[in-house]
């Protein structure tokens, strides 16, 4: 009766993913009747199809406690998107066959939309193929773009990042525009949609910096850009403008596009800031800063979102509990009842519903001119950067921890070439 | 006998350069015998040369209070360098007369090694125009690049910021790195001097991280780097770079020079990080992203290291000190007497023993290869990040101040047009 669990974490990490670690480690261990152990891919879903995986049994509950407050993906994480079961359905036999050899009989799924897809194929295939999976998706994505769940554990985190950068630069920039910088730019992710450039509109300081937002939702009209830009330095001696990677021209042509490709030849986005820093030197002639946030706001554990890390380990600890008591093919949700105060709990819903579904940010978050949020944006987005929950430091610097990571021992002694 | 104060800041603000502030004006209000108002230039030496000066004393004890933990220069700051005394006469004079007209007797002068030269001129020419005032360096760079003292206010934390996020994106760097980013590099500020570059060494995470820092004092060889950064791929499978944005060829070029220049031709610094990936792209063909900090790094008030908010006080506070004892033309330093423990005290120099002179990374505190830094240099700069001195927080945000910065009457009615 009793089975072993798997866990994977799937797609770009966050600062608070391994808090969902934490909450599925820990409330599997509560569970010892049902659950045996909990099994990790090294590497996401690629350990699991290589029969490379860790036992997480070998951890202290110290080091599985520290979880909570370390970024990064503890176990490694991985893009790689399985493909539909009929072009690719060697890689979903794969797995089944490696959940067998270790008797996993549960599969919690740590990511995005793919992942969502992913976990959901696999726990169909498997009672096709006669060993069923109970398979939870647990959501995680900084991008907040998925479906249903009213926000997205790792969001919080990047947002509160976002917001606090851009406050703070804008005290710095106002301090010095007399005689030095007067545009500053921040480059934020976001390749499709605006949620995390949304975030900076938080920041709330004097001069209601910034006082432009570039959202991947708005096409880019440079004139009416660089008119705000203008106005902004004649009102204020300074203009910070926080811009999404994913801005695009009217064409749908990314505005980055034409500055960075990589060794493929593939675009590679990131310097968008570069690109309107260009169009305000050239068309108004400002002496101008931009910052690249990049990988820091994504990974920024030191100031994540109180709000963010316990969600994040509701999410891991209800998709065991929900496992426990037999459902299958859901995903925690995350189900807010009130803005003010902030109540909130956890739902569900089936992985169908939430599988290859992108939520943009509305059109009624972003004002008419399309440069900053609204109201309703900022009720949203508020209580989702409340509280700090800092790390323990040694020397000044977090005591982030590394797990051992202990390989499981290999059964299969077939070496699987991934497609 | 009771003469007024004024306190100016001067070139790019930091973290904490407002709590040098605080230590001036709340010791200033603790010796109402000898000072009386203190004024502020707003925008520095730009406001006290066309008499816009703030009065200090129309704010709470509270309000300056809260400039302990608020980032930026909360009166303004300028880039505005006083040239030598036959140049640029006229300006000095200036500043004496409108001294005279404030009835100011002391000078604090909150900046780098140009500001303490400026200060120190003042003081000789006030001296000689038989209107004397006690002038007082106060020392702020985040370069740490000031003689004498042991370190500088502003840079510890931005050397906790650095060390830090180098620490957060390379656990996220290698939770990814099997299948996506391979070489992560982060831009840091220091154009001279790589103090900055060099705190990236504490992150001393797992594998090492950063594996590669490019510092301004060693000169770019691009043969060595590529094979340093191919050799710690194929041992970690990624690789983390933290480059100062003054690192230079051989040839005294900057890196980052052809590519950015401003809308007057000058260079622009700040685009090494590119430059660098694209030699990653075309040399060896791995995926890499990039991160510039720019202003964040420079005002992230919020992960301030306690160290350098107490030491930013205390030269704030030393500075009334020593005027009121009767000290001028000096500065207050930060003398260490213990690197285990730490322990420091104030000590002063003359102006004239500081001004003009840049601290260089000494080449013993860089490894033999000179990628890295060594253990006397990880001595040197681990107690400047000690300490969290988090700011107080409303709704996620930090709740910073803006003081009212109420204007002192003008009593000159002439137009000072600055050279």
């Amino acid at each position: 009766m009793k089975q072993n669990a798997l866990y994977a974490q799937s797609g770009g990490v966050t600062a608070v993913i391994n808090a969902s670690a934490c909450g599925v480690i820990e409330t599997a261990r509560k569970h010892k009747n049902k659950i045996g152990k909990v099994f990790a891919g090294r590497n996401g879903i690629i350990g699991v199809l290589t029969e490379n995986m860790i036992d997480t049994s070998r951890e202290s509950i110290r080091d599985i406690a520290s979880l909570r407050y370390t970024p990064g993906g503890a176990f490694g994480s991985a893009r790689h998107k399985l493909k539909g079961l009929d072009e690719n359905r060697a890689e979903y036999e794969r797995l089944i066959e490696v959940f067998k050899a270790h008797n996993i009989g549960y599969f919690f799924y740590n990511g995005g939309g793919d992942s969502m897809d992913t976990a959901n194929k696999v726990s169909l295939l498997s009672h096709r193929l006669g060993f069923p999976i109970t398979c939870i998706g647990i959501p995680k994505t900084v991008d907040n773009d998925l479906p249903v769940t009213d926000n997205c554990p790792g969001f919080g985190s990047v947002a509160k990042y976002i917001a606090i950068s851009t406050q703070e630069a804008a005290l710095d920039v106002a301090s010095m525009a007399k005689t030095s910088t007067k545009v500053f730019i921040l480059e934020v992710m976001g390749r499709h949609a605006g949620w995390i450039a949304a975030s900076a509109g938080l920041a709330g300081g004097k001069h209601d910096a910034p006082h432009i937002i570039l959202f991947p939702e708005i096409a880019f009209n440079e004139r009416a850009f660089l008119s705000r830009v203008q106005a902004c330095v004649k009102r204020y001696e300074y203009c910070v403008i926080v811009v999404s990677e994913g801005v695009r021209h009217a064409s749908g042509r990314f505005l980055a596009e034409a500055n960075t490709l990589d060794a493929f030849g593939h675009a590679q986005l990131g310097g968008v800031a570069p690109t309107l820093a260009d169009l305000v030197r050239k068309g108004l002639g400002y002496k101008y800063h931009y910052a690249i946030a990049d990988y820091l706001q994504r990974s920024a554990r030191h100031i994540a979102s109180k709000v963010d890390t316990n969600q994040a380990y509701a999410v891991g600890k209800a998709a065991v509990e929900f496992a426990v008591k037999g459902e299958n093919a859901i995903m925690p949700t995350i189900v807010r009842h009130s803005d003010k105060p902030y109540r909130w709990s956890i739902g569900k819903v089936a992985l169908s519903r939430v599988a290859n579904r992108e939520k943009m940010l509305p059109r009624r978050f972003i004002s008419r001119d399309g440069f900053r949020i609204t109201t309703a944006c900022k009720r949203y987005l508020s209580p989702l950067v409340r509280g700090e929950d800092y790390p323990p430091y040694a020397n000044g610097i977090p005591a982030y921890r590394t797990l051992k990571n202990v390989a499981v021992e290999q059964r299969l002694h077939d070496e699987f070439v991934i497609g």
